[in-house]
């Protein structure tokens, strides 16, 4: 892949933001025997490409990530991922389980069932974490 | 349907704060003919019980919506009237423009493409509108 | 395609039966131009193959279709045909509107709205030619 | 949540109905930790206020939802569920099975395959229960 | 957006040698009023950075856009302009009938029909337009 | 089910050729106490009577039903089973990434990563089979 030097340094540093340290190394590793331009596409393009814009803020970039996983309803990975994204982009618990639940009437009530059964073992996971 | 007072008021009330005066009786028009109850639980439900909830400020509540109108597909009665609610509920233009946008690695880049394309006629509509 | 003359006479008969005289003719001339064994496949396989197999009245089949239609959202054409061919079939008005409202936490509300404006369309256009 | 004591009533009859006596104490269990209101929706709205509604009986709406489970493909805890409580409901297997096959020309004879084998799991292990 | 020229240049060519002379400026007209950004990650990501990569001739490349296009069913726009493009980039109608056809027991029948009819549309189109 | 002696015998070589010896009698004994009649459709209709059509060869047949599992997203078994088909019938390694990732656009970027996890699991086997 063409790489660009400045939205690769804009995704990484945001990647490993969101999803702690050590996150890019182990998303390079994920995809480094089958496709490791898919890593530098997700790194530079939705990331720093999309991700970092300017015009809306980062908690609720990522409510608004964990509804299109919700909708979808088989990236359960991506939402488990996106849930604790949104934690540590400084959403309040109660503001992802109020997201998940406005889905009712348009992803319907099972997919909102089992994203806040997801949903659960991850902000209940965090909280026993801070309680540490 | 076993109608709820309290749920009805506030769902009346937050729906023409949405989508104007005299929504509600459209709405209530629209499925007369057909299934007069979907009406009151769309009102007392969706709006009444879930969407005036706390814990979630309204245009962020619109914007998920969107996600989850984005990346069904199909909902695109749903995704312009939540185009025009977030508009009024205070988003910027740049707000939704940026939320459908970050859908691209998502719901895919095509349903945002089409999405951005439904959200120009009602974002430009309105501008023009706000120029009268 | 092997054709199976047994599956077409059940398949070509019942397809008649629901979607009216003249209907199968409508089907084979409007793949005639692009791939006429897609209509000896819905025929044989879809109509003659399972459609008419015992252990599930005509009635619910089609219910069971609506459903599946309400749920995917983009099959507007066939949501419409076979709404008219429940009501032919023997379903009751309300029987179909049940049907679909029953979706509302499945397939989510904005699904069940679109579902219910199709719907009116054929079930008060039936009702008003039954009145005639 | 506005919680209304008949939807509640007739919600949880006839959900202790369907899903056993200690489904909805488990339900309530299981939201507890991160949104006890969806618990209220579900009962009362989703049970209380549609599922038992006149108009059509149970066997056919828990086959109706389970065409929209097959068809979203996701909802495999649901589609379980689903699958005994239409047998609790009265559903013949051979209804059952009829209603997953009918939708190989809609929601695709993968997600039927899918669907088949874990109405296997369910409809198996209820026959072998009924041998005891 | 942080423009990419050698994507740019790479994406530019492949678009308009796939939907003809002009078709990049009128994909820049579309998208100048809501968000010009999409429209080059559309040229340079998708087309440039993804599209034109070794390893995957043309025809297939678009041949598996369709299958996606008819599996999501929503995306009609996208489905009939890589249906052109499937002729330009030289795949053969048939090529073309046989990969929407193959989809029947994945993508669903339903599907499968509504994409034949958008597919009539373009590839007789087509074929009448060689005969001038 | 009325059985096509000469779709079942073109279906049953071309499975086995596809999916391995041995592989229709476990699809046989996987629907036995379900629904017995889903494998002769399977291996008729799907295989027998469209995957063996002539006007498309076998590998893009395969990449095209690899397309429409990723875009579903929650057929995993077939994403799998479907990889391993595609190399069989020939497709390079290469040719099957390439075609997972030009879905990134329209399946999205989270199913495409997902079903590259799965294809890591069934490709670097496979290159692993062959070294030993």
């Amino acid at each position: 892949m063409i790489s660009n030097p400045e939205l690769r340094k804009r995704g990484l540093a945001h990647f490993e933001r969101l999803f702690g340290a050590g996150a890019a190394e182990a998303l390079i590793q994920d995809m480094e025997d089958i496709c490791p331009d898919f890593t530098d596409m997700s790194i530079e393009w939705a990331i720093g490409g999309i991700t970092t814009r300017p015009g809306l803020d980062y908690v609720t970039r990522e409510l608004v990530v964990i509804a299109s996983c919700v909708t979808l309803g088989h990236t359960v990975t991506q939402l488990r991922a996106h849930t604790q994204a949104a934690l540590t982009a400084g959403a309040t618990r109660e503001q992802i389980i109020e997201a998940i639940l406005q889905l009712t009437f348009y992803a319907g009530g099972a997919a909102v069932r089992n994203a806040l059964v997801h949903a659960k073992d991850i902000l209940n996971g965090a909280v026993e974490r801070k309680g540490e």
